[in-house]
């Protein structure tokens, strides 16, 4: 049977993709200073020898003779998944992937080096090579999906997401979001005055906070059988369904920073975690993309741990490891005063809950708009400076650093990715009202740390599925309607908007 | 040019490599218990690819096409050794190898689960399909390669060791320490009866030790930029050239087993860290086999670390680290009879210098006959006690985890490799005599704590070599003479005779 000859192939799919993802979080971790260059070397080996391997010539008749072949529906979406993954990875010759590679390395190692300086003239010609490949990446994938150029790209990270749909969903919540955070800075200032905010008082010892984490990371459900928390300057989370590598930083004067890290991670880690073990080896069993994956980091971040009930169990968590009197004059309004703070600002990843979207839609119009040709890099700073100013009345001209050099997404030639952060959040916050829905006591089983039967509920919508549906159809299908930025903007209301 | 071909598919093989020796370091130290299973899956496939690259159709081709090019010195010297490591791994036929590597996977996991109850009876009939397969290994690398079985499996280890050659060579060894163990017992104990031996005393916190181990290995020599010290129930130095994974395991009642540990690892991460980088990714910028490994470690622990003078730099930094109080009342002499403390024992790894040839000696002697069909495994029991009777004066019979069941090397297919220890141990000592001839400060050196003219010369003479030589080429060019028993025998008697 064909459909078990590719099988196997995807077994060894898999395997090159376990070694990729462990020599990836091996290499933020653990990795001696001196080992990177044979460590890029061998990582640019085993891509090599997967891209080969799935793109070789008889894969194409593989799929082509499984699809004749009679299968249940599991594998027929199995096949579905691979022929898209088929595709996308043949559909760029291998002499551009390389040329492609190679300017974003290039881009990505300048950005490293020019960004703490701010040094965007220096960095500029770098970005420029960069947007002329993706621009000319869009071309060939456009040519072999028939999707528009930034939807081929998008496609990529969210499969069905699409401009058309997306525009005015980004227009609406910006529209609102550009009125409303004044709104929510006076509601705020309000609050404040009444009841001023905490802060913490360290020192923090590493050990006891990592225990923390790792008490809270249990209780809301990662699996310490299949993953585990390191460290790294970055925090992220890599590895493999069946052992995540999940990782934070500790600064030892303040804890909330690094615990509300590693409770979004330890949401990408669920998810991962939570897929279909038996479809592991094939696309069908992965992770269906960013959106998906950011709805269930910003679940557990944004709608469980910065909602007040979260902090009636964890708050006593906190004072076990931290020692008691670290909380004992903190009620659950102060915790939630200090994890949601909103202030405006120029950094994205700093930003809070409230002005983040207008910081990835800033970028989602300028991608865009880089990729049409309707803006070039060197117009970037301008551009960014009056969108800056328009969405959160902050000018970014005298310091690229602050502005359009603070992200790796473009220097890697990761165009089309932003968008995802933004939809998940609003994604994540269909998703607990549709979880209310079906379970009206939710808030009282997150008051009480008891989060299994919320897991049960996101493993059955959203983990087990896999890639079995495209983005838009699996939202519709976990919570019932079509993506719907009404609930977001009620979401973000009902917390931050006046009492 | 048919060399720069080959040039090509050694990067390839060095990254695959590079990817199992990593994966190979993390699984002992950072992965989930969970991972295993996949884990296992990887690395097979990595392991398939590589052996797939090695043995393809055309390489043969090109290795012939190559030697009728004009090569420089050591492009020729690579040529032979890549040639030496293709015929290796083209002499067993695939399938042959799937069902030896299933043996031994089985045979292993077997005595992990069975060694603790010592259950011989349960644990032979994995055995006997091991040594079955393992001699039918042994035909078919005989043939390919015109030596004898047990040989054709040595030279795996250490290209060039014959038994002819070590047969000799053991059998002074074992009558001259049956005599020596009871003689260095003897003036142990008056030793002792003038200085009592001296315990410590912790507890003695694990990042203080790990501090200490750090700050010792730097001292003699480690390459912090080119790798890290870990923490693995197992200890082992793996990782690659450019990143040494070096392990070690930590008790807070004593610290000298981990110190001691970490030292002799060190001396094979020198090794690895100190090979030739421009011809890392063949074969011939490999180390030179086990023996000569062994010796490297053994070289730093047992001909530097065990002696007087390097305590005289040592013992204040473990004051240093560990508190002053815990080394003030030690003298050199106290450390000395502390860390070559004789003892005859039933285990190999817990062995001191003197009676640890005689454990290896007794395996050498039975896995030869095992192979020649002269023993087999049911009748192991019986000639392991009378081996160990005649040799050590201690009986077995009543407790197999003791006996033949301590060791995983025959569970795991690896006959031929134990003679190295002793090799090493011999060539440690022979290194050692070499370099007070050419650097007749050497122990003043070691006092000071001075190891760059040591290492100097280590690198000149064994590291820098790679795989250029045969081992006993190499331990001629090392040293100026073969293999000469009689200076370890000095030393052992020097070290361990009567005053």
């Amino acid at each position: 049977m064909t459909f078990a000859r590719l099988d196997t192939l995807c077994r060894k799919l898999e395997s090159l993709e376990h070694a990729l993802s462990i020599l990836g979080a091996d290499e933020a971790t653990h990795m001696a200073h001196g080992g990177g260059g044979k460590r890029a070397e061998a990582m640019s080996v085993l891509s090599g020898l997967h891209h080969a391997e799935l793109t070789a010539p008889h894969v194409a008749d593989l799929i082509q003779a499984a699809e004749a072949e009679s299968l249940d529906t599991d594998q027929a979406a199995a096949l579905r998944e691979l022929k898209r993954v088929h595709a996308n990875a043949t559909c760029l010759p291998t002499a551009f992937v390389e040329r492609r590679m190679q300017a974003s390395m290039r881009c990505e190692q300048l950005w490293r080096e020019l960004r703490p300086k701010g040094d965007w003239a220096g960095f500029a010609p770098a970005l420029e090579a960069v947007v002329e490949l993706v621009r000319e990446e869009a071309a060939l994938r456009s040519a072999a999906t028939g999707l528009g150029a930034y939807d081929s790209l998008m496609d990529q990270y969210d499969p069905g997401n699409r401009t058309a749909d997306i525009d005015p969903i980004f227009e609406g919540l910006k529209s609102f979001l550009v009125d409303f955070v004044p709104v929510a800075l006076d509601a705020q200032a309000a609050r404040l005055a009444q009841n001023p905010r905490k802060e913490t008082t360290g020192p923090f010892p590493i050990t006891a906070q990592e225990a923390l984490g790792r008490a809270l990371m249990a209780r809301v459900g990662f699996d310490f059988e299949h993953g585990s928390l390191g460290v790294s300057a970055h925090p992220f989370c890599g590895g493999v369904p069946s052992d995540v590598r999940m990782t934070t930083r500790y600064r030892t004067d303040e804890f909330f920073s690094s615990l509300m890290g590693i409770l979004h991670e330890t949401g990408h880690a669920q998810y991962e975690q939570g897929l279909d073990r038996d479809w592991a080896h094939w696309p069908l069993g992965k992770a269906r993309g960013m959106t998906l994956h950011e709805s269930q980091s910003l679940f557990v971040e944004m709608q469980l741990a910065r909602s007040p009930g979260f902090w009636r169990f964890a708050l006593p968590a906190v004072g076990e490891h931290l020692g008691a009197e670290t909380v004992a004059l903190w009620s659950e309004a102060d915790v939630l005063a200090h994890v949601n703070h909103v202030e405006r600002g120029f950094i994205r990843v700093d930003a809070d809950e409230v002005t983040y979207p207008l910081h990835v839609i800033l970028r989602y119009e300028l991608e865009k708009d880089l990729l049409a040709g309707a803006l070039e890099v060197r117009d970037i700073p301008e551009a960014w400076d009056a969108k800056m100013r328009d969405y959160l009345g902050l000018s970014t001209l005298d310091d690229p650093a602050n502005g359009p050099m603070q992200d790796v997404h473009w220097p890697a030639g990761a165009f089309g990715y932003f968008p995802s952060y933004t939809l998940g959040a609003m994604l994540a916050a269909q998703l607990f009202a549709a979880l209310k829905q079906d379970l009206p006591e939710v808030d009282d089983l997150v008051a009480r740390g008891e989060f299994e039967p919320i897991n049960a509920w996101r493993r059955e919508r959203i983990w087990q599925s896999g890639s079995r549906l495209s983005t838009p159809e699996l939202i519709t299908a976990a919570t019932g309607s079509p993506l719907d930025p009404r609930i977001f903007i009620a979401h973000l209301e009902n917390r931050y908007g006046p009492a």
